[in-house]
């Protein structure tokens, strides 16, 4: 469905994904690129929970973020950069299980300007539950921008 | 200029920011708080940042996220919970600096439901540089919620 | 897909459009209604236009937010009402065309929070255009509230 | 306090607010344009209202979303356009009352994206009431663009 500029972009997308310190620090995976999609897994861990032992809504956020951003990157030229403009994520359930998956797609793909949307779930002992989405506005900085 | 149901608001709210796992795994610190405004500071690290050595935007908006939840929650009565319901982020500015800090207080406080506003502030070489700013939804869990 | 609680929304959302003024006022006409979506239309109008003759972004957010409302709207006792808490619009395309229209679905049906997405739709010489998309909160008024 | 690059922006920013026949047809008029500042004022009349005879939720949008805009319009250069990229609305209380006073003014002035905000308040019988509050991303179209 989308044009792609860059038939390399899969790789480009994991190499910047695994440039990203925070995404290891966390213990995020990139599970799935695919033209103006993406896909991210993130294990629990204690050290990512609020008072609850859940999820914690900016751990929530940062891979809501990441899997939008990385589906808009997926779409871009070889040597774009892109950048988060703003997101708007709406927390609708608990972030309660074993597992986080943050699924990213492109809406609209402008020339600088790219709209995406992310759902996040959370697989645990009830199943697979929709805990967030996200809408998300990204700018391209052709010929390499800031990020 | 707000009515506070708590006294100990202060003792409450910080006691809530040390019980969050992920604050302490991020190194962050509530360094204010006071009626209907919560300030969270946090020193940089490699592990906290992106492809080009910036603070994630993921952190950003965890630190905006939480400053403005707890902005809400001095508000709320002793035996209330906090909830986010949404927010939205705009990154106005590379998050390039020694340190972060975020600034959460409230526009509304309604029975149920609280909007706030938070504001992002890196502290590097070239001084304070203003790089995101929130807007959050929160929802007040009466009698102890889910959060 | 969506548990309904009053048999009868169909009529009862149908009788709330009609209570609106700013719907008749710029022409608008509920045209689907359905368990958790809703569908509104708006012939364009001179008047509901901005400076380039495409359809003002503020009827654009009228629309989305209606159709949003109204989808939560159906999935509400007999004797609720719904009031927008949020809503985060992008537009994404130009407005221009000679009819908009608006699809609103609920994405979470909480007991007291509802989250709807809406997509804006212009019909025009090139055929359909995705010009907008919305994410929105809404709040149930248990026993009839405000609105 | 903000670097203004077109000293008529005033009466630049008036003949596009007065170029907008939707302004026109809902009765608002302009009220003050400052360097990244700008005050719209709209009448209330039955026609703008939802069904409890309040300000429809749409309207206080449409009000926020240009007051913003004509605030971000100020900064930008006499041959440039301006495009609402996107918008985020928290309707904070009923707009009840025999005006609406839309207040726009601008966070952070980029190159091509223009962050702002507006807060809305409606005046009626008991005064002066904080309704909504507006987070807003522009998109400077460079010698003139869509918009």
């Amino acid at each position: 469905m989308w044009r792609v500029s860059d038939p390399d972009f899969e790789a480009r997308v994991k190499a910047a994904f695994d440039a990203q310190p925070l995404m290891r620090f966390i213990g995020a995976a990139l599970t799935r690129v695919g033209a103006g999609e993406c896909c991210i897994d993130l294990p629990f861990r204690t050290e990512l929970s609020q008072q609850n032992g859940f999820f914690h809504g900016g751990i929530v956020g940062a891979l809501a973020d990441n899997a939008g951003g990385y589906a808009g990157y997926t779409l871009m030229a070889a040597d774009a950069g892109v950048l988060t403009v703003e997101y708007k994520l709406n927390l609708m359930a608990p972030a309660q299980g074993d597992r986080m998956v943050a699924e990213g797609q492109v809406l609209r793909a402008g020339r600088n300007l790219v709209v995406t949307r992310a759902d996040v779930f959370v697989d645990g002992e009830n199943g697979r539950i929709h805990c967030a989405t996200m809408q998300q506005t990204l700018m391209t900085m052709h010929g390499k921008g800031v990020a």
